[in-house]
């Protein structure tokens, strides 16, 4: 089998440098191209100084012909808006596009244009793209070409909550979603005295509450495609001193039985390869799954309230960004899902 | 006016110390009785290494002759079980007790019992403590002459939720409290695996998930006192990688209107010399009251779901325990409130 | 005695947010003039959260002569350069100045401007600024009219290794001053991708490495002066994941005997009300210093080798700004030299 | 090709599990033994949370038998004394074996007995050892039946400064070694309030200052036998809010050029496929390395002492401990020496 060649767009930030770790690890993958704009003709250790010695590639500017010729896969790791220029074009000279940005995940484009304030320029590739979820989504990721790769918090938030929904176990009403993310979420490019060290460390704030922030309508899309009905959650993002990592703690009113909930999630997870779900009593940790694919779930039943509760975890950069985009990628290729994505977390 | 003789029990731990830096430097008060176990016959720099070059004490013994002829008033600073030992004693000769454990939190003392898997062995005592939220309580701390000083969670939770249920604004079943705790709330006596630095740092875990945390019936009996209906919550801590400081968010049906809410919040909160109610649009960080007594609160209102959001925060060794036990102290002794407690908090 | 009035310049910074601060309590002062360019015409809790029922002030603009006729005392908080600019108008109206900047501490304008790049635009004004270590410069301090508010490193270095040279126990030669401080003393004007959290958190590094870093110049000019020989060090300083903090290793061979240091140590500062000596064997923490302005030093023979090891610990913030800068007014105005400052540092 | 049989003794700890993590995915290698005392009979992911779903494993109790009947190289990850018993009945059995701990590091058993305080029981053993550092002793290496894994620091320092060395570049009298390192290196099984998180986080601390800590002699070993005088060093190390990664600044006196410091650096490393020399005016930090096997190196002459600095960053328990064990393993295996150990650091 001779390799499959891909590139990344936008290989200087957070989720792109991701993206080139775990690629250029990849069994099966040469990577052939890489952008940046901020780093374009240096050596790619100046963005991203653990590469040192390990890889020699330099930072290019994006080219589509460069691109097409070079890559059987492209990912798309840019700010918003970079996708739905860059997709089309690839798509035509049949490079498969994984975009890790926001600008395929909402079939809707009034309702993108609701949320990122912009119009949607590519309506038409909007229609083919599939929401890069392979624990819901397998089959048509499989036979994807254009692949809208999930954000960290809706990652964390549907896998915690879709199995309570897929067998109607809860009002579909009562759900709050309330999450913790570390900073790294807010990327590299854009920063202001929000993210100064000083500021951040050692404090947490809560951000976009009653339902302001952008994922959202991305959570609610997904969680209303599984459950049938229309579902609206309550999301509270917080802010919390950590590098990596998303706790999402999710809260509905138990409609069928707390066994049923257990059995549930056994079924939804027992075969993925990268969902751990604890016994019970258990609960995870954001450093339990640091530096990898997993999604850990911890489950409990509040009598007292009647109330479910629902723990995840995930690295926001891996399973909630770039381990997610080759998974997915890995899926596309008939690949085994879990090349390249093997490794343990890091721990401690 | 002659001073305030005051005495702390327990003041080699984190809340203990606290009331030590406190006290030290109140207008109207001689720190005159300061006892560990740990570091019995020590300097108090030997345990609480600021005080270095501005106190020149030594950690004593704990004996009952002592604290009654040395002082007027006794903060109650040990494990859960030693006040009920010690108050009684203390205020049949007539000094006052403020206790920062649970003992005297819960006024049913089978409730405790369950709660603390331990019988109460000062009922007859526990009919005359008073609960220490001067917000709520101020007028029966004036006259009381034994405090129970309210838990960390509970003081960021109660002054987040109260003024909602007062004015019957929300759902009484629908209230769910979402907490982060930094890690000094968990003392500095007991340690495991679990106050690790190499586990705590860069993460962030749920505990107590399903209502298990203790501090569960202390917020929902105040409440329940404040509603007039029985109010049973949903309440998770979470443990993040700060030192100090508690950050509550809590989610409620709302039955009023938003305007009423900001209402009944100014209402509560505007002659509070410690409680700040953010404008509209503002939420709080715990790096905000860092080190000082001072509560602040945000508000919102999810109009897509119905919801209330109130997001506090505090610092749970000030507010949370040792700041909120002085202004305790100083409504006791008619001292101006906010004596000793009026510096802003430390930035950043 | 009526309180004196003083001006903070600058005052959203961090430097001159604690400024205000402890001014804001300082008994003998009133806080009439706060000044801020971002922050111009908003509430001080705009940008110092913690002053929000603490403090009603506004910022304003500067004028020389709202400044000249509302305060007796002006603290210039803000970026190198300002200080040449404002200090001799204020100066000409009897106004004493203390500036935290390095406007004025280098006492040759060539070495300002070798440094700093820049000329120095108030040369005659810089010959009347004493430099404002009150253990080195009491006598000078109490009859200046201009403080040159020493830098962060500077302070830690000096107090570190002053009275080795002052008594000639060390080969001038041999000094290596090895600092590690904490991200609030890079400000909070200027900031880039080295001051995001994501990049800071979790990690340490060095940098300024061999001798590039601005603060050398004023440790030299000090160490000579007190040592009257010239002195050259090698000083190296690292960024660590805290917020405030300064501790110094500071490495120097040895000529006299240990004995001669501990004495010249206690003799130093047996009488100064901030510099406190550990007992041999005890070395500080930067935690053990915070929101203080303590200095806490240890010190130690390594008789392998012959060296003396000199360890000091501030609060960057407090000791190595804001709360020296009190301290210099403090004496400059015949107040006790700890008031508003005498706070036991907070722990943990 | 066979892959190799490998067991971890004490797989428990934060190097065990460092090793586990790296075997798991090694190429070459089959994991067919992990023993832990505090976890026996439980699943691994009971300790290493990180490997659920990626390993099923069980701890078991550590037998010379099970061990050499299934493995054909054992890594000793316990506590310094237990590979003084464990090591001689594994290689009489041929059983390769990398201890982790410091039993066989030091070549003169007295001086083992002077430092760790207590006799040398394997004296025979010991002769055999080789010092596992690869960059200095490769060939040695690679002919050993049992490997002395360097410590921590020593591993920082050594890479550091040896080349200086070597090359007869400094005055052998002026070594000093400041050294910062993440808080795992204090392993997890014996802790104190000296780990609680309260107290580490945003703070920072020297111990161990003059020459007490006991990895000291082993780095004067090292260095003593690449100069070939005797080398005695100033070493002190710092803890620092960090979970891994050391950070050593090193400094001594020129004698040679500093272009010679320049080609002695990138002839000691230039392929040496883990060390990474920075361009001039470059200087690393921990995080560059984190998680990987790379140590980066920086290099300055500060030209106004003579003296030259060299900047070093390692992860403590990757280069620092189980990467560097890896290495070793490959080496003595005839493996490709990246071999399970090619990933780029992880970044952020």
């Amino acid at each position: 089998m001779t390799n499959l060649r891909v590139g990344v767009v936008g290989a200087s930030g957070y989720g792109g440098g991701e993206l080139v770790r775990l690629l250029a690890e990849h069994p099966h993958v040469d990577l052939t191209y890489v952008t940046s704009n901020t780093y374009e003709g240096q050596s790619i250790r100046k963005a991203l100084p653990g590469t040192a010695k390990r890889l020699a590639i330099t930072f290019e500017p994006f080219h589509l012909v460069a691109a097409t010729d070079r890559c059987d896969c492209v990912f798309l790791a840019g700010e918003s808006g970079l996708a739905m220029r860059l997709a089309p074009g690839l798509l035509e000279h049949h490079v498969k596009v994984i975009d890790l940005s926001a600008d395929f995940r909402l079939t809707d484009p009034a309702v993108f244009t609701e949320w990122y304030k912009s119009e949607h320029t590519a309506v038409d590739t909007l229609k083919s793209a599939v929401y890069g979820l392979p624990e819901l989504n397998r089959q048509r990721i499989r036979a994807a070409s254009l692949i809208a790769n999930p954000g960290c918090y809706p990652t964390s938030a549907i896998l915690a909550v879709a199995p309570l929904l897929k067998n109607d176990l809860v009002d579909t009403k009562s759900i709050i979603v309330d999450s913790m993310s570390g900073v790294s979420g807010a990327g590299r490019s854009k920063f202001g005295l929000d993210l100064h060290f000083s500021e951040v460390n050692d404090s947490v704030k809560a951000y976009g509450v009653g339902g302001k922030h952008r994922h959202t309508p991305e959570i609610e899309q997904v969680l209303t495609s599984v459950s049938k009905q229309p579902v609206t959650i309550t999301f509270t993002p917080h802010l919390i001193p950590v590098t990596r990592g998303i706790l999402t703690t999710a809260y509905a009113n138990l409609t069928g039985s707390y066994e049923q909930v257990r059995e549930t999630f056994a079924d939804a997870y027992a075969h993925e390869p990268f969902v751990y779900v604890h016994e019970e009593g258990e609960f995870p940790a954001t450093k339990h799954v640091q530096a990898s694919n997993a999604c850990h779930i911890g489950l409990c039943y509040d009598s007292r309230t009647g109330r479910v509760i629902v723990v995840s975890a995930i690295d926001n950069l891996i399973k909630g960004a770039a381990g997610q985009a080759v998974q997915n990628m890995n899926i596309m290729s008939n690949f085994e899902e879990t090349a390249g994505l093997s490794m343990p977390s890091v721990w401690p």
